[in-house]
């Protein structure tokens, strides 16, 4: 049962009232649902930002002066720092209070969510945190992420535009193509751009583009910045809402959104089945069938095939 | 259908026959299915260990001397090299023929594995890959990831010890504390130890591990490696067995394959119910109500809900 008045203070904007949802939703349960499905139908107008990049790459600094660039143009603006697998303590980051710090006074809303352990558990939360703070009248939300794996991956489908993180200097290698991520960037950026080897970076990144870029109608820009000095952050926002403009202009926007819910929808009903089916199963079954396969007596997919037959929608199938 | 001249092939250990049944494998389907049914029961002894860090921490090369100490020590060992996130290219990362050419003549046996894009692909490749290996009479089998997110946990979670791998001086922060890898760890690296800054890359481990810890039987050694001299790789061998004797004299090697064979079973079974729950809907009724939610007519949990009233199996434990 959500409370009338929680809700409209929500979407009012009211900071307190925000944190305490997003704390609620981090939760999940019931609750959590409950509370979205009261907030969904206010939202749909904010841009998702997502920025990704190794540790070291400046991240953090970049995303903190980004916001307030863009709230000087009269943008609302929140960010949410994803600390991608703090799945055993769930703990906030180091360094979080600074950031905080930094930001006081200048109206940006700074979050940080962990995981809870679950697979997927925290790419659904990230997204149940991005309906709370849209329906919050936010225009834009920054989604930082560390960027490797498929978990940030699966974050990083969320966002309309995404932004992937370089630095230079940081070992032989550029980071996001030994990462693999850079297929998923709509802006590339070299941060950290007065250190030495640069320019380096920026060359490896645009000859990666050209071998490995499908043609199409948006080519990722690779831009440089300073985030210590604010340099090159003023064209980080011009292109990010050059990016928004193609994305509206070209329908490309409804079919990221379609991709997006298509995604969600799949891992909340498969959750969904396999917890009916496991509460179908006699007792101590799943935990036989997994002992079973520990001990070699089965292999994996004879186990998958033996549950399923159980389950009693299967039955009423087969039988 | 399986052809037994080429599982006994497998079963002996034949190169390119492992190198065949491990790319049937990421290929996934039926064929990969059938093929780890067959080679399943010839499994279970070999001791899988992950290996993972940050690009840039010299990985790849102590995998490989890693590999090399372990072979002259009598052991056959493969190594898996996983790149998390070519989803979208599945291409082979740069320098592996280096990496080949390193180990060429040593009967270390390696290969390189990228996701097929799905959520959780790769973490089921992997397994399938393990699998074969397993079968093939490996005894030591090295899984090296890029440490950061949830897929690589998933992923880790699929080794008997893990060793967690940093490098000092690669910026101000200690990457997986950052990346929250930590509490994964079984054994910490401290590679590229003949570095400015290797001692208070030691010292920040330790301090974290003594905060963070829960007291435990094992408590995770942080030891020093130069990969490129071969300094310390005995005694992370050394280390890796001590900790292959704790796991199996505690019961602990059988709680963690019990783990693991658990959320390998949930993934399976969620996938198939998922897939049999598609095809029972109306055609276009979930790309319908895909987009009912991204005109914010209905919310995802209540999308959900709707699905799942529409699939056979549900509406008959409904009505």
């Amino acid at each position: 049962v959500i409370d009338g008045e929680f809700v409209a203070a929500v979407r009012q904007g009211d900071a307190p009232a925000v944190a305490r949802a997003i704390t609620r939703v981090e939760r999940g349960g019931q609750d959590a649902r409950d509370l979205v499905r009261a907030l969904f139908a206010s939202g749909g107008r904010a841009h998702i930002v997502g920025v990704t990049g190794a540790p070291g790459t400046g991240k953090s600094t970049l995303v903190n002066v980004l916001a307030k660039d863009l709230t000087a143009r009269g943008y609302r603006v929140a960010i949410i720092a994803v600390d991608p697998s703090s799945p055993f303590t769930g703990g906030a980051l180091l360094g979080d209070r600074l950031r905080m710090q930094d930001l006081s006074g200048t109206g940006v809303f700074i979050r940080s969510m962990a995981s809870r352990g679950e697979l997927g558990g925290l790419a659904a939360a990230v997204a149940d945190a991005l309906v709370v703070l849209d329906a919050a009248g936010f225009d834009i939300l920054l989604v930082e992420t560390v960027g490797a794996g498929q978990g940030e991956v699966e974050i990083a489908r969320q966002a309309h535009t995404t932004v992937v993180l370089e630095a230079p200097g940081m070992g032989d290698e550029i980071q996001a193509i030994k990462a693999g991520i850079l297929e998923i960037a709509d802006v590339l950026v070299v941060n950290k751009a007065d250190r030495d080897g640069a320019n380096a970076t920026v060359a490896a990144l645009e000859m990666n583009l050209s071998l490995n870029s499908v043609p199409q109608d948006w080519r990722p820009p690779v831009l440089k910045t300073v985030a210590l000095t604010g340099e090159g952050v003023a064209e980080l926002a011009d292109t990010i809402g050059a990016h928004r403009t193609y994305l509206e202009r070209n329908g490309r926007r409804e079919e990221k959104e379609a991709a997006r819910v298509n995604e969600q929808l799949r891992g909340l009903v498969q959750s969904a089945l396999l917890e009916q089916a496991q509460a179908d199963l006699a007792p101590g079954r799943w935990k036989a069938v997994v002992n079973a396969v520990r001990e070699r007596k089965i292999d994996i997919y004879s186990a998958a095939e033996a549950i399923l037959a159980d389950s009693s929608g299967f039955q009423e199938r087969v039988v």
